[in-house]
């Protein structure tokens, strides 16, 4: 069902969400009727990460111009429930830009303001296409491996999350129909391919920080969580010392997504059998590799 | 509060009421967005008497054009209370258009429906205007004695309420500041304001037909019905035989409304102590008359 979703059906699911703000509704579904194009994907409430830390909602967040629209109600505070944002798909938004509309004005001000919004998106809209860096809203491709094999890379600042394991495996030289596991071999030997659920789940006690440089991995089994530290360090099952991370979040439809968090290469200085092992980004852009069949 | 409401608080919580259908928010806040015109009131979720009778709900009213907006879902069945109905404000929608949209398509061919019928309702309005009949929304006009003096008539078509009895009353000639009675004298003496409930509260039985042309009148207790026909029939009290009719309902906002019905006259052939007064409509235009200080 979510996975033959169309544009239809995510926009009236989108627009539809339960509404936290009073104004909220009708700033978005103005934006988003007024804006009227159906290229530009739109998501609403939106968990990011602060460029200065910290995580926020905002109300209207368009992936392809890294652009979020916030609603400023005056009286209402951002209740973020902390077990509900671990799970969730959360944006880290440096770089990102973040518009606020005063709602406390008029109702003709505040069109005015939704007004001055809309110019600007159409105006960066227009610019990227001008660049020929705009990627029109197309739901089958952005979940699809070929999309990204036929680009060459997997980049962070273009919102790439898969459906499922095994199509972002795809984008890496394999040809899976299915994949159980929560890693799998990259072309490169020293890298592998990690899906991991980046908060503490059943088995694992894993971490990333807010800006997500560095993330942690850790067994909540303190005998197992050393043994799988010193296996790491010692290389013991010729474990690689790269990774690339597609980590496991609940999309705000509630379907769950692999989002592309980056390369991260293991720090062996930080890593400790109490701390567990500790992974640093040092790429947000990967190349990808069409299907050797005569692997 | 609500008496002070203005176009924003009433857009916002027009546009923010629960949604019965999936594709009625979208529908409607598209419609609205892109109509983006503050001339034209428009209400949600309004009741109306069907032409053919019965009642039901459509999605999207606009009063000045006498027009309606359905979302036809197919799996949808317009649920309607009928204890939660009694007391609404339920528009007799003969001589409306009611358009129909249908959600079954493709986004882009709702769309291209949505644009047709913004069109059909721009046009709509231009038509009023050339005619120099169309009064553009004002909450506060809408709502003031004044401006029906000004007018010299209420006419049912004007989609004609008050907030309170005294404001009704002041049309007539009155220059009342509160009105705790249910009716009030007119300048013609045949003539009574009548604000009554239109439905079985504590004391009456009253009902009106859906067509609005017939309201029949009758106290719950026997003996005190018996007695509230006999003095209507035999003029025992000079009671009048002629009524303005303003019901008490309640908006979809859960304001308090007195809604103009017209003027009604005794039907005595038809009124029985069984059975209760009849009351059978006579005119949908009344004369309206300024103060008169010298009263």
């Amino acid at each position: 069902m979510i996975k033959s979703m169309d544009k239809k059906e995510y926009i009236i699911r989108q627009l539809g969400r339960t509404k936290n703000k009073k104004y909220e509704s009708y700033v978005v579904s103005r934006i988003v009727h007024l804006l009227n194009d159906m290229d530009i994907k739109f998501v609403t409430q939106q968990y990011i990460t602060r460029p200065n830390g910290g995580r926020a909602l905002t109300d209207l967040f368009f992936p392809q111009l890294h652009m979020h629209i916030e609603v400023d109600e005056e009286h209402h505070k951002a209740n973020i429930d902390k077990d509900r944002v671990r799970e969730a798909d959360i944006i880290n938004a440096t770089n990102h830009e973040i518009i606020r509309v005063d709602v406390s004005e008029s109702i003709e001000e505040i069109n005015d303001e939704i007004d001055l919004i809309v110019t600007k998106i159409k105006n960066k809209v227009e610019e990227l296409k001008s660049k020929k860096v705009f990627i029109p809203w197309d739901t089958e491709a952005e979940f699809s491996s070929q999309t990204y094999i036929d680009r060459g890379y997997i980049d962070l600042a273009d919102d790439v999350k898969f459906r499922t394991i095994k199509d972002a495996c795809n984008c890496f030289g394999h040809d899976y129909t299915g994949c159980q596991r929560s890693n799998a071999p990259h072309p490169d030997k020293d890298i592998m391919l990690w899906f991991p659920k980046l908060y503490p789940n059943e088995e694992w006690n894993n971490q990333i920080t807010d800006d997500e440089e560095t993330i942690i991995e850790r067994n909540e089994d303190d005998e197992k969580a050393r043994n799988h530290v010193r296996s790491h360090i010692n290389q013991i099952k010729g474990e690689q010392h790269k990774r690339i991370i597609f980590a496991r979040v609940k999309g705000n439809l509630g379907d769950i997504l692999y989002r592309f968090r980056g390369l991260y290469k293991l720090n062996l200085q930080e890593s400790s059998e109490e701390k567990g092992l500790v992974w640093n980004r040092i790429a947000t852009r990967v190349k990808t590799y069409p299907n050797d069949n005569t692997n």
